[in-house]
């Protein structure tokens, strides 16, 4: 570890948190330089949904590396982003009959939204944006106005300006009669308020906490931004492409967003890659080059992002992450009611919280199941809740262990 | 083209300038489905400084993932990163003696200004920062509001505060003197201008319009940032890396920078990649996490970046570009003095402009190389500087075909 | 009225809702130059307390004059101001016993409220202020940040920022549940909102259309604003100086305000003046001449204020504003009765408000009045309050007369 | 004083510099509870041009007074505003051909700034100001974002936006370069400028330190705002009103402003009243009322601002301005040319400054003028400009007398 002593920033985490050099990774595993195997509940922050070097990814990305195919192109046309769009829309937009173009912004999830808010603010001509309180959605200053969290915004160093803040549907406060209090204010001319550009928002705060949101409560924000004259825009970037069950986490929930913002697990292999879709009649006031990006066209991205897409091709996948999650949640639950009372279980499909209350107790158990071979991190107010993303493709013996290694930490920890 | 004009969203721009799909690419060409090759003096907006697939990167990206090698760390401790970090710090830091700190960001260009502005602003407990004029520091709204073309400002929605603009050396009433008015105003208690956090300036101004800095302005740049207590902070993204005949372009000028910004060419392979060199007193005001990212730790570039900085083991490659550089500047030199007054040639190593005047002769120039095979990219106020920045190892028949083609388009098109 | 139409500037309002040339004032009338007499139950907008032209006011202002006393003296120190600064002192402090500085700002409201902010925001180190829907304080850019209308809002061209709003009491979604919400919002650290510096409310909004809070209300604001470190601020500016039947409208609610800001009334003929009391421990920020202004020190506005004062020196004119107010309010609560539906009556003391639902209606009234001899504005959201703020000193006859007149045009136009 | 001291806030000023209690005022005096008579070249920063209780304007005002005029006004039309009006068209627009609206503000130089700020934004749906380095507009967050000097910047608590810096013609760096340069970079599409609402610049900078602006720069400023389609609004608050031996600072010099700001001295008697004079096809903009506030129809300074407009009747008045701005002027000259270098005389009319290059010294010369019975305040930055603003109706003696007092005093302190 003394490299990343001398020569890395002193603001480097998760280093500090899992202390051990990493040499490969394979499936819902990585292996340290010591040949120490650690399961991996944290898969990236959400992001390789897919396990570690899927066998089927890799082969595709050596392939293509070995044909020379073009790795880097901004946003010039390739025959591998051509696949990449075709299957995309094949497998996810056509069967849900969602007409939308994607916009391909930087690979980050914060420059996906931050495109989303300079089309909201120039579709509307209006500067404020509703956001959410425990949302996140990035670190560059326009999507960390939006972001909730003191700690991080403190880092901004100027006003966080232009966002209107509303609590989220299960903060205090929140709720639909949150959405009716601002409804009000919006409709009253002496509010002092104006009306947004647009409602961004999670279906679940990942690194808020585990929040769920409730159908009801969407549609009654996706209503009121209609209402407004807003664009309602979902933050699908944490737990999008499967994560939750189904290819969007508001599948069925009959939102139909007029921004999607995409990341993280979309480029398939922990390979970056950012996309928006958005309604044409919004992208056509798009004039080109508006906004640009040195990284929006990364072949080895499209190559296993497209690999990625064939595990919604049925569905396989989904029907067990929809069963493991319930063995996670029911897990859980079970560990939850066993240890007392403060502890709260919050989740759906294979992204599960556990709430144990205080930052210092999570940090302390994430520490014991990292000495028992377990990656698992913090998230929420204060780092108090356990957030468990395994690998969607985990199978059952790892996810199996991965609850067990978790269920002693907790109660040797609490 | 139908799946790009049918899916993708209005805002793409070099599809629309290259109407073509490219499916390989290799050394200084790519080639599109219709067999076609074409020279490229693109090179993704300076990103493939190492031409498209360079076979030692290829070799070693495939061999790391045949190894199962991290693809994907978040910032946790990798033996890839480390291997990166090391050849670094043996290669660039140690033998100029700079004692710095890596901070890897998201793994754009944005980011890493947005870190730098982030961390500047703390250390001084200052909001605002110096711009220049014909700046372009990324896309998102931090390093937007530093960014001078207002087409690009235009989309942000909301006013982009916090920037104390200064016309750059080259631009009508640059220069020292602007310099010198500036450190009158800010010496002035009466001024209404407060202290900035940091100077943020490029060596050479690419997207701006290859607008060269000398090092006397520079040091008075970087003298002025020191006396009033700001942060000196160098964006090196699109000529650092070797585009200049030396590592980072500022090499032997003595400015010692605070903070350090690199991107696009240091993940090697066109493989995403930001980092920012920061002096250690300066990151020790980081504190963990405060500015993070998930694209981070991205495997595929610490290897291709690992093996690109081979190409800095000794002189061979820098010595090349700038002598290629030379016969590029005399070819356009030529060609200027050849098609009459108007026209300009600007740059250092291997980026050259030539300025046309016009941007709408600069497109029709692009237009006809693109006709003729060569791949070339306007830059500067309204697009009228034709930025060549091809590949740095290009061979000498690819350079003088790209230059000879480049010189027919012009001269058939002025 | 054509000198008017020539010269003056297309802003003017009043002169278009009551369009004759007044040449007279005197105690509840003023009369034009036609030498008809209006009843003038809207006071210069709260200002005329004292009625117009008070002859004792009147009296001492002309020995003023011919003694030749000060009658411009910035922050200097004059027996004229002395003398009011130890009558306010004798007659409205030391009774309730506040220990409280007494600053003399630039002479508008608008000027006590932005030093208010100065020194909230100065204070405590935080820019964000909570501001109430509907609240009114000003039109200069930072008390125009605070003020709900939109009209108003509209013509400041710029945003308004580092204002959180808050429903006030009688609003929609408003009462102690909106206050509980901001409580919890400042209490988490992931709300994305920081701690204020101040809570600026109005006991009654007399601009916002006459709605009138609850004690219980305004200390759980005062608490709320202490418990997070706030300033807690009283804009007395309207409804202070007797208008509600005691000198502040918030006497022996058990408010203990930081800071209360004093303007219109408190100049006695309509001279203009406005203090802030500011608590000594808070006051004790100011460094000498931080906030100044010209109009600071008017000599014949201490003379006509002091002799103001005087109606404070026992209950006699406080017991008949009681009185009066009840009078006014029982006489409007029997003609909204009458009326029918959707007309509502709202007030406190001697400012009493009748809603009636809608501004063309309330605008046609006072179009009625003026007809018939009474002056009478409209306030409130799209101006469907007709506000009624006589003069406390107003005689029975004038008062019935009023109310008369006023009845009569709400049966005939409603 | 122990009155002040025990109830006045801690921001008080001119009662620390000159620590007597005035007891009244005569013309060129002002006399303290003691019988000691001070020669006053400060009258009220400017405000008393017609001197203290001019005989004329008080009659007058006794009169209107006793004749129960109407005080308070609003923006009602009243006999004694139309005459205003009348008088001010008759003496000041109509001999100079002035097409102009008047539009009354809140009676405070700063709130007619604010009013002008509101309409250049309105008129041109643009955010950004240009003002002058050294410049003084006022204390609300509007006109003090256009204020330079830092002590009273920093007590807004917010960041003061939108505005663009320029140095004033006198400052280092300014002159017609800089607003070459200003030019340039507003035409530079990539200059990160964006066209500014207006240019708001006083023709004397007068509490800035007696900065004299030339014809042929102001031409230039004014010529540079017509080219960007910006409103040129000229500050007249302290230098307007004859001080500078015509009505207006910029009489003949071809200006033909947008907006005119009036203010302290447009009421004649220290009696507070503010004027915007507008360019009718831009007043055209407002709606009615949207700019408002509570002091805008003050009867009494309509009435001494009625006299004090017959002092313009004629040229007396004026000559003699100039012939005592002259004496003034060489007396300053002769004395900085004695006591040594380091001192510089600036002015033009009665209004000198005499710069002797340290605010320590200036305070220590201003306190000795005050032992020996002349009232005279520093301005400029940190205070080492004694400014000299008698009022312009002084005789000859008085005149002579406190210039012999104030030449004693630097000699004595120097």
């Amino acid at each position: 570890m003394e490299a990343f002593e001398r020569w890395e920033s002193e603001v480097r985490s998760y280093s500090r948190a899992f202390p051990t050099v990493f040499a490969s990774a394979s499936g819902a595993r990585q292996v340290d330089e010591q040949g120490r195997s650690f399961l991996d509940f944290f898969a990236g922050a959400g992001v390789l949904n897919f396990g570690h070097n899927d066998p089927r990814m890799k082969r595709a990305m050596i392939e293509f590396l070995e044909a020379d195919g073009v790795a880097h192109s901004l946003d010039m046309a390739t025959t591998t982003k051509r696949d990449f769009l075709e299957k995309f829309a094949a497998t996810v937009l056509e069967p849900r009959g969602m007409d939308v173009r994607m916009q391909f912004t930087g690979p980050t999830g914060t420059n996906a939204v931050e495109a989303a808010l300079k089309l909201a603010r120039k579709v509307t001509g209006r500067p404020d944006v509703v956001a959410f309180t425990h949302g996140f959605h990035g670190m560059t200053l326009g999507s960390l106005a939006l972001t909730g969290n003191d700690y991080f915004r403190a880092a901004a160093g100027v006003p966080l300006d232009h966002v209107l803040r509303v609590p989220f549907e299960t903060a205090p406060g929140g709720g639909t009669a949150a959405l009716d209090q601002l409804r009000a204010l919006l409709a009253d001319p002496s509010s002092g308020m104006a009306p947004p550009a647009a409602f961004v928002v999670e279906v679940i705060q990942a690194e808020g906490g585990v929040n769920v949101a409730s159908a009801g409560w969407l549609r009654a924000v996706r209503d009121l931004a209609r209402d407004v004259g807003a664009l309602f825009v979902v933050d699908e970037i944490q737990v999008g492409c499967g994560r939750t069950g189904s290819y969007f986490s508001f599948d069925g929930m009959g939102l139909d967003p007029d921004v999607v913002c995409l990341a993280k697990g979309i480029g398939g292999y922990g390979t970056p890659l950012a996309m928006n879709l958005v309604r044409p009649e919004l992208d056509a006031h798009w004039s080109p080059g508006e906004h640009t990006g040195t990284f929006r066209g990364q072949g080895l991205s499209f190559v296993a992002g497209r690999v990625a897409l064939t595990y919604f091709d049925d569905d396989e996948l989904m029907s067990r992450v929809r069963a493991r999650g319930e063995r996670m949640a029911a897990a859980l639950t079970d560990l939850a009611a066993d240890v007392g009372a403060g502890y709260e279980v919050r989740g759906r499909g294979m992204i599960q919280g556990l709430d144990v209350g205080d930052g210092a107790l999570a940090k302390a158990v994430a520490a014991a199941c990292f000495e028992a071979g377990l990656l698992v991190g913090p998230c929420g107010t204060g780092g108090r809740v356990l957030k468990l993303v395994p690998p969607l493709t985990i199978d059952d013996d790892d996810l199996a262990e991965g609850l067990d290694v978790l269920a002693a930490a907790v109660r040797r920890t609490a």
